[in-house]
């Protein structure tokens, strides 16, 4: 008992919602000890006070048959809450382990969006499984969510959007409110539709408690409401959330009807979505949708070899032109010094000026048609960093390679720079047109780029001028 | 009166809130020409169906004297939300232009913290003339909020919260807030606090709603609050909106006390400023405050200058490394062909594992300690990567360089690989435990480091190897 008791002091240490960073690791390793301990009791009013997006870290966290032990000791209440948090994988895993009785009470507690990513995500068979024990309303709901493909406004909505009539007085739309509040997502913003269903107003509920009781809703409502079209992108639909602090934004379909709402919290978890994999693009990576923590070494490798064996062959370009020049680095190796340094310049202004547009473009502070005045900025700006990298590098030429190595050192590193910046800054824009993202122009693609128009310049210059230069150094 | 007319055709065309791309480029060119034709009324009427944010970024597109044209003509509360949504520059611009009157009336009609911001942005002598005008309440408001360092939670929150008291009923707290409501922020989360006005509760207007009129708020109401701290960076108070959901976050002073509030739409703002600021970082270009489009010459290249000559200094060891093998170099000039290829796939792989850390380190999916964990599976995968890109090259050293080349070029891409992963994956983590931001571990610098390693590498297992080898041929 007294052991017992220690380990549940050591578990209350980790319920510090909000203050400090929630230690996950730690907080499952208590939990399993508490488990094997067969110590369930202090398990439960742990998790208790937790928040749900803690609650599902720690189960993150836990192998199969104990996160189904801890999801079990919930009440089917704060399971359906800690689901939601849950990544799809496991969510299918523990859902595959659950009885059809608790599996149809836990789908009647999510929320609709939720229910319907949950299904997404289980193995055929297993949907087949769960699908005619669910109520016809939720089993039509799921159908209708789950058939927007991955990635759209339609497959990230819900479905429980509260409406109201124009013609209700203010107090009459919060009594309604109140009435339906139990199966929307939210009652903060409620929408007026006409007889087909097409979006004719947007009404707050601060506004509804704020008129005087006896306003029409039809008065209060506003008339411009921002929508989504259900086979927009749902980073698009975020953006939108974003740019006009909405807290829900309309999604509409091809009849223009309202048939769902996005809320800021699901935009935000978009946005983040995005963030990681335009982050991702950007380093080369494909597009991983796990947890990097928990992805196998095969994924890992899967997602890195194309890029990797992608850019080899723009290496080959830079080791085919320095094979060509071979006779001028015979000649004068002490070009080679200065290879790394010109290369690695022109590479890393490229990649420079490719960071600066490929984010421009995705907020939208740059558009296409900014290309023209955005490439005659870049030519000052490259040939400002270029003239002072010279200048740097001249230095170093003349001390190493004599005045005629600097003089091609240094023009180099000018032409280097100006060519780098020019095709990183325009690469995002031509893959815009093309209608890739910009951010595959990444840092590593740039830069073989850059090695190859490098090299080719580095020894055309040094070509070209060597012999001259020598000739008047000699006259 | 034709030619108006037109114009105010053209003019109803950009207003399509919500469905398409706001063009506010196209939009600002027709607004300037309305207004250089005197036609200032359809112009009014444009701004008036306009969302903020849309009306803002046509003013962002006009020069000063024509956006203060069109600021006068908005109404005194539109003015206050369109002004919300401006760069800080330009509000402080715009602001140096206005009558006294006219700032007063303005600043009284903003948001607390969009008021403090406003303050913040205008030069010294703006601020001694604009304070002795305002309203004491204001004054002080924005002496407190203005007086938390950028970048802190308590730079970014608002004082505009709801509070209630624990004893009154649903109804009474609804009734309360409807009173209270013009002067919040947010009243759909009201928080009751103590004679310390330390924070005991939350509860949403929702539950007060839903409630049965007669239940205490003490009943309804979450007691276990999720807080922020002044101090705390605006980020990591964003990212517990994120993470929990919230839509309002409380933040305390030293003395636990409440002094405000953090929105989700200010958290969504922080968050992808936050965003674009590692997205720079990683790019290797310095904190960019304004808009890339707006940025000066002279502002571009002094975000990247500081970068660009750094990392010569990294490429200088590249060469000084090609020197020291300058005796190997000159006997085996094939060795260059293979060089792009070799230290490119070296950085290349460092870069993939730099970035995928980088992002699980900043979204919280791997802590510090889980390096050891990383480092293990990084191996695996490395050395998978490293195996196949030699079985892809070996081929290309046998044909451009002999069995001995072959060798050389095989082994040394498994090394650069997996010591290029190993270095991209660390220095993240190493990074975070110097304090520095894990973003630093860019793509560039990666590059860079992998480049040295690589040389040294390439030509030290060559100058190992290839008299061994050439010897067994020959043998």
């Amino acid at each position: 008992v007294t052991t017992s008791n220690t380990q549940a002091l050591a578990l209350q240490e980790f319920v510090q919602p909000g203050h400090d960073e929630f230690d996950a690791t730690s907080a499952a390793a208590a939990v399993l000890e508490h488990l094997q301990a067969g110590d369930t009791g202090s398990v439960r009013s742990y998790f208790d006070d937790l928040q749900p997006a803690d609650a599902a870290d720690i189960l993150a966290r836990l192998d199969q048959p104990h996160a189904a032990q801890v999801l079990a000791l919930l009440s089917i209440g704060e399971r359906a809450e800690v689901f939601g948090y849950l990544a799809h994988s496991q969510q299918a895993e523990l859902v595959a382990g659950l009885r059809r009785r608790d599996i149809v009470a836990l789908f009647h507690e999510m929320s609709a969006d939720d229910r319907a990513d949950v299904f997404n995500a289980l193995p055929e068979d297993e949907q087949e499984r769960v699908l005619p024990v669910l109520a016809q309303a939720e089993r039509e709901d799921i159908r209708r969510l789950a058939s927007y493909p991955e990635g759209t406004a339609g497959a990230v909505m819900t479905s429980e959007y509260a409406t109201l009539k124009a013609e209700l007085t203010a107090r009459e739309a919060v009594e309604e409110l109140r009435r339906i509040a139990p199966d929307k997502e939210t009652i903060y913003n409620a929408f007026i539709v006409d007889e087909t269903r097409q979006v004719v107003g947007v009404v707050s509920l601060r506004d509804l408690i704020v008129a005087r009781p006896m306003t029409r809703v039809a008065e209060l409502m506003e008339t411009h409401v921002i929508t989504a079209r259900v086979e927009d992108t749902a980073k698009s639909a975020a953006e939108k959330i974003a740019r006009y602090d909405l807290n829900v934004l309309p999604v509409i379909n091809g009849g223009d009807r309202l048939v769902g709402i996005i809320t800021a919290d699901d935009a935000m978890d978009v946005a983040e979505a995005e963030s990681t994999e335009s982050f991702h693009r950007v380093g080369t990576v494909g597009n991983l949708f796990v947890s990097v923590r928990e992805a196998s070494t095969w994924l890992l490798f899967q997602k890195r070899v194309f890029w990797l064996v992608l850019l080899v062959f723009g290496n080959i370009f830079s080791g085919a032109g320095m094979a060509f020049f071979e006779d001028t680095i015979a000649a004068h190796l002490t070009l080679l010094f200065f290879l790394p340094l010109l290369i690695g310049s022109g590479g890393n202004a490229g990649s420079q000026s490719a960071t600066l547009m490929v984010r421009a473009l995705a907020t939208g502070d740059v558009m296409l048609r900014d290309w023209g005045t955005m490439l005659g900025r870049e030519v000052g700006v490259a040939l400002l960093l270029g003239v002072v990298m010279a200048a740097a590098v001249s230095l170093l030429g003349i001390l190493r390679g004599g005045p005629e190595i600097a003089i091609v050192v240094s023009l180099t590193m000018v032409c280097v720079v100006l060519v780098g910046s020019l095709i990183g800054m325009s690469l995002p824009f031509v893959l815009s047109l093309l209608k890739f993202d910009p951010a595959t122009a990444s840092a590593p693609l740039i830069t073989s780029i850059a090695d190859v128009v490098g090299v080719l310049m580095y020894f055309g210059i040094a070509t070209a001028l060597l012999p001259t230069l020598a000739e008047m150094a000699a006259g």
